[in-house]
């Protein structure tokens, strides 16, 4: 088989990615260990930077996002009972969309379809070689069946265990890693959301995050210890957790119902540089990790995607290399500072078991700031909705 | 002996309280456990915020500081060759100014003498008591004989050592602490500054800063382990590790010299609430230390001389007693917030010992983003001129 880039890894940045290719006549075929069902039912997250929705847009499959996704013009971080709003749309004239992860790869499957992509489900095997050669080869065993993919690129679109990282030799890697001493018990539940925009809360017992999917289905989180696990918090645990958590205010307003999901995600921020080697590129997940708070993954692998597909472009249109030369610099930018941004939410936010009596005081100032400072707001904001790409 | 205000404390805060209650006809007298010349020897802090700036002038002691005091419109903050400035000035409006708290000290001293203020030196065994009546009372012995001062209100202006803040029983207080495992080895020297604003910078060995009193003074500073001595570090070594630490096109412009004052600071931050207890007030560093990261120490002793000041006028002009009722409240939100700056520029800055691969990344970023985003230099600008008082 040939074509002109392999994609390995059918999630959101290697169908964007391979979406945006196709749309300006360039080949591709994607690779996915799991089956399409598999992917297609996997809960991420829910919030997408402005940036981020035009690209979709610009990939074609904005149609169903701008009808069925919901635009927020700001969020609330709260410390008990005081509560800030950060409003990005009179800080900084943008918003962002809540419009689930699973419907976006929904979306970019049915687009796909449409044009007839190549996408090998329950691939297994796979290895990437000649990465130094005018020409790379993909081999991989599909239904029992050895097959060979040829081709001038790899967009390495696997997710943090995926092959493509590790193709690049451990030696040529520099990798970066925090992991949080805590993890987020997500609920979704057909209920309606407490509030019409995230409420981030800082208590004394913990994170809270209150968010939502749409106008009738809700996504609730609260901290735990790792070692929790979710099968021990029955809902009414939750509810009672939640309701310590958040303001009290919006405790009496929330709307309680059996959970449809409920599960333990640790947080970690990971890094793996470069993000090039030969032939290969890496995106997304496949490079860095964020924890979920101020919710950057999947915005992170669309800025990624962006970077890529331009370079891409322009390496075909015009056979310049400079764009994909630079591709690992300019994205790790971006990517560094959606690090530090997600890793300071994450520390103004969560609750360490082994603080000192100074740290908690520092989050209460941190908000007490916030809520006195319009340009601690705006800085919060610009973050939020996305640094430029 | 019969005064309105006895104050604790002939140090900066204990002064400027004073002149400035003076200057309104409230009678003072100050206790002080040192010698004059060893008050006025003391070598600290060297930038003023605007905010104290105007308190100086209105206190009558801004004549000398305005003619020999250098205003800065801004300050740099580097990351090994990376230099990012703080445009104060054109961020804020505002500018800080560079004058030493010896110099502050000494035309305090001055400005009391004139006012004749009542000031014992050498003072020891201080007892404050009576504060729940109308009348307390502070006994103390001087040139061996043993006194008491019968007054309104005490200010406890006498440090973290001082007794003061140890009047209030231990359990009527709460404290939060933090001490960072590192210290600043600083020296003083006869030497044109390298630079004309001062330079913060990160890098790869640690923390430094170039810093000044004057056009002739430089004062530097880098960031040691606590177990070093200041004894074991000669010139020469000082001067190859400053040079390593600044950006290199800064470093081939240091002009060193013998050092006039060479010592290590330990950085500690510290709180204690509340700052009232009866008719005893805390002010400066009898209740909070910053480490020296942000130049926030004596700009906080001033805002609360400020507000303690502002409450005693208005008690014994109008009688009402809602200014002082307020006070710790009102100055520990101020506080609280120079103590997160201070803390995340501390943070922002120091290399840790037992850091993971992704600190000194995201200390990295953060200069990063500070170089790319406006709204984060003003964030960083207008904490660093002073919040409003």
């Amino acid at each position: 088989m040939k074509t002109q880039i392999a994609i390995i890894g059918g999630g959101p940045s290697g169908l964007l990615l391979s979406q945006l290719l196709n749309r300006q006549g360039i080949e591709t075929v994607i690779l996915e260990r799991a089956s399409r069902n598999h992917v297609l039912s996997r809960i991420r997250a829910g919030i997408l930077e402005w940036g981020a929705v035009k690209l979709l847009r610009e990939a074609g499959v904005g149609e169903r996002m701008d009808a069925e996704g919901i635009a927020h013009d700001g969020c609330v971080l709260s410390d008990n009972d005081l509560q800030v709003r950060i409003d990005f749309a009179g800080l900084t004239g943008a918003r962002v969309m809540v419009y689930g992860q699973t419907e976006v790869t929904a979306d970019l499957y049915r687009a796909q379809e449409d044009m007839e992509t190549p996408i090998f489900h329950g691939v297994e095997d796979v290895v990437i070689s000649d990465l130094d050669q005018a020409q790379s080869t993909v081999g991989f065993t599909h239904e029992g069946e050895r097959k060979t993919i040829t081709c001038s690129y790899v967009a390495g679109c696997d997710g943090f265990h995926g092959i493509s990282r590790r193709t690049i030799p451990q030696e040529k890697r520099r990798e970066f890693e925090r992991v949080y001493p805590f993890g987020w018990l997500g609920v979704l539940s057909r209920t309606p959301p407490v509030h019409d925009e995230l409420i981030y809360a800082n208590s004394d017992r913990g994170f809270a995050l209150a968010s939502m999917r749409s106008k009738a289905l809700s996504r609730y989180y609260v901290q735990v210890p790792l070692s929790d696990k979710a099968e021990d918090w029955s809902d009414a645990a939750f509810w009672d957790e939640l309701k310590c958590r958040l303001p009290s205010d919006v405790s009496a307003r929330l709307v309680t119902g059996s959970s449809i999901e409920k599960s333990i995600a640790p947080l970690r921020s990971f890094v793996s540089e470069p993000l090039r080697w030969g032939n290969l590129f890496l995106v997304g997940d496949a490079a860095h990790i964020v924890p979920p708070t101020g919710a950057k993954g999947l915005n992170l692998a669309a800025s990624d995607v962006w970077y890529l597909f331009h370079a891409l472009v322009e390496r075909f249109a015009s056979g310049t290399a400079a764009g994909i030369d630079a591709y690992s610099a300019r994205a790790l930018q971006r990517i560094w500072k959606a690090m530090r941004f997600s890793w300071q939410m994450t520390m103004l936010l969560h609750r360490f078991d082994e603080e000192d009596s100074f740290a908690a005081q520092m989050r209460k100032a941190s908000l007490l700031h916030l809520s006195q400072s319009e340009t601690a707001r705006r800085e919060l904001a610009e973050n939020y909705i996305g640094l430029p790409y």
